[in-house]
């Protein structure tokens, strides 16, 4: 069985005159001013030409985008560009903006599905990945497809692939860690997390796979290979964070003012990078990492803690005013510990019975 | 008598003859192996050059920094750098130190009064500063002197400077927005704040009070004249905001992760810039801004109303599921308006009652 779907792998280059069709398509839709400039131009019947196309073919994939809004567009484009055949559907019509990005829309997932993509791409909001995932007709791709979200999170995710598909598919679970904001200019640099959760043996899935990796190394990413539960721990440590105190910020208006320092200035930068992102995405955070909410747990303690020092230096400073030195206060450690996370917050930076008052 | 006193500013280079000792007392420390090398050196008795050294005297000032820490020690570099004649006084024993900066160091405030700089420039902590003006011996200064302060909040000391100078004395109350570290390779375009709290009207008063701004000015500071108490504001809201966000992050022990996205990075770098400087400049902020209290508060209000969101959400879709759609709350506005101050905090980005669930 397996053997079969190698084989039909293997004439990829062959399936995919779908393509070709499409092309011609596209090529119809253009208006009639358009004249051949080159008559020396190679011709399609060209045995060479034919021979490199092949060629071209068996390097190349045919990714299927499910969910086409500002980030699947967003990594289309780069899909394209780099010579692969990229299919999209969307809950909404999005085929003039596929059209000028050379992507193929489809209205109807059973449409996009019976193309056989090599790649069904999953570019959902966290909040609608499982919904848009059982909604597949996946009865209607070749069985060897492989499957690839691109969420914030990956746990669930990968959670929600190994219930929801049957063992034929494989799958891989990946967060490219940039946007239309962030990578508008070049990936280079910038992490690319992936997981690969389940991915057969045979040569040609494993070539599949390292072909759509490829993709991202290309553009110049950082390539993170990390289990998702890793993933998790980590992000929600650092992008659940960073995204928390963007909207704290953004929630008390700073101004910019005369006298900005630059530390001020990275915090006015933050809440324009965050604010752009849409709540959804920020609940998803929260919601969809189990390790979110300890995060904000800490946040809430160090905050409670910042202010006992501070207080607690009053109280002192006054103590001290009413009942001079005898009524100084037992040292109190301040929040040396956090409940059920295993790191310590650390100790008051400064001794609380300690500051001098000259 | 305040033409004396112009009288005597205007032969400012010819009472200088102090500087002069001083240098030769340094020379004759040097040690003995320091040969002459140039011949045809200008010497001292030349006409000219007397006269051209008469001239750079008059541009210069004689600047007596009280408080020699790091910030003063920062200072007393750009200021010897510019020619002028640098003095300092301190609670430790800087003496080495100075002497290595080009500075004259005076363990006892008694002997730097006497003197007679152009300026007193005190550079202590916040907590420390009136103590200190109240212990110099004022009455050893010319009666012209001009008293400055380098604070990180101005309404304390102008109020404290006030009320224990005569009106003999000039106030200049100024916030170089900047420090060892933010400034180490240049000032260019850090913002320096003043305030010419109390200026005499006459003219040497007046050059004397310009000469100073110009070494900022020639370092390429960016030079904001505002008042005490709109510096005091400004500041609230985003100096102490700032070093309050490094401190609460601090406490969380943020770690580098493979996958910082560029956000966590600049998070990262502002508990490192923070966390650098001491926590009684921080109590300080806290202290003696008057603004600072009510920024802590939106700051809290801010992140109440975050988790408020986030929890409003969990609440809601929960007795969906309990209730069905009857189950669905009454949409209620979350935190709009602050108790005490004018500006509003914002609605939450989001609309509680209308994230789709799919």
């Amino acid at each position: 069985m397996d053997n079969v779907v190698f084989q039909t792998q293997l004439h990829n280059g062959v399936l995919n005159t779908h393509n070709t069709c499409n092309s011609s398509e596209i090529k119809r839709r253009q208006p009639p001013s358009l004249r051949i400039r080159a008559l020396d131009a190679a011709q399609p019947f060209d045995y060479e030409t034919r021979l490199s196309e092949q060629f071209e073919q068996s390097t190349k994939l045919k990714i299927a985008i499910i969910g086409f809004g500002n980030f699947g567009q967003f990594l289309a484009k780069a899909f394209v560009r780099q010579g692969h055949t990229v299919l999209a559907t969307s809950r909404q019509n999005y085929s003039s903006t596929a059209e000028s990005l050379g992507v193929s829309f489809y209205s109807d997932p059973h449409d996009l599905c019976e193309q056989h993509p090599d790649i069904i791409l999953i570019s959902t909001a966290i909040l609608s990945f499982e919904k848009v995932l059982k909604s597949l007709p996946i009865q209607r791709l070749r069985r060897n497809t492989l499957f690839i979200d691109v969420l914030s999170v990956k746990e669930f995710p990968k959670k929600v692939f190994l219930e929801t598909l049957p063992n034929h598919f494989d799958i891989l679970c990946t967060h490219p860690m940039f946007g239309p904001e962030s990578g508008k200019h070049s990936w280079k640099d910038l992490p690319f997390v992936y997981d690969k959760v389940r991915i057969g043996s045979e040569e040609s899935r494993q070539i599949r796979v390292e072909k759509f990796l490829n993709i991202f190394k290309k553009e110049g990413c950082r390539m993170e290979e990390m289990s998702c539960a890793d993933h998790d721990m980590d992000a929600a440590g650092s992008q659940f964070m960073t995204h928390t105190v963007g909207r704290v910020l953004e929630k008390m208006h700073l101004a910019t003012t005369p006298i900005n320092t630059k530390g001020y200035e990275t915090l006015l930068n933050l809440v324009e990078n965050t604010s752009s992102d849409s709540f959804d995405l920020y609940y998803g955070l929260f919601m969809y990492n189990k390790n979110a909410l300890e995060q904000l747990e800490r946040l809430d303690l160090a905050f409670q803690s910042l202010k006992m020092e501070l207080f607690g230096h009053l109280h002192k400073k006054l103590r001290k005013q009413m009942f001079g030195d005898e009524g100084e206060e037992v040292r109190r450690p301040v929040l040396l510990q956090l409940p059920r996370n295993g790191a310590a917050l650390p100790a008051p930076s400064s001794d609380i019975g300690e500051t001098s008052t000259n």
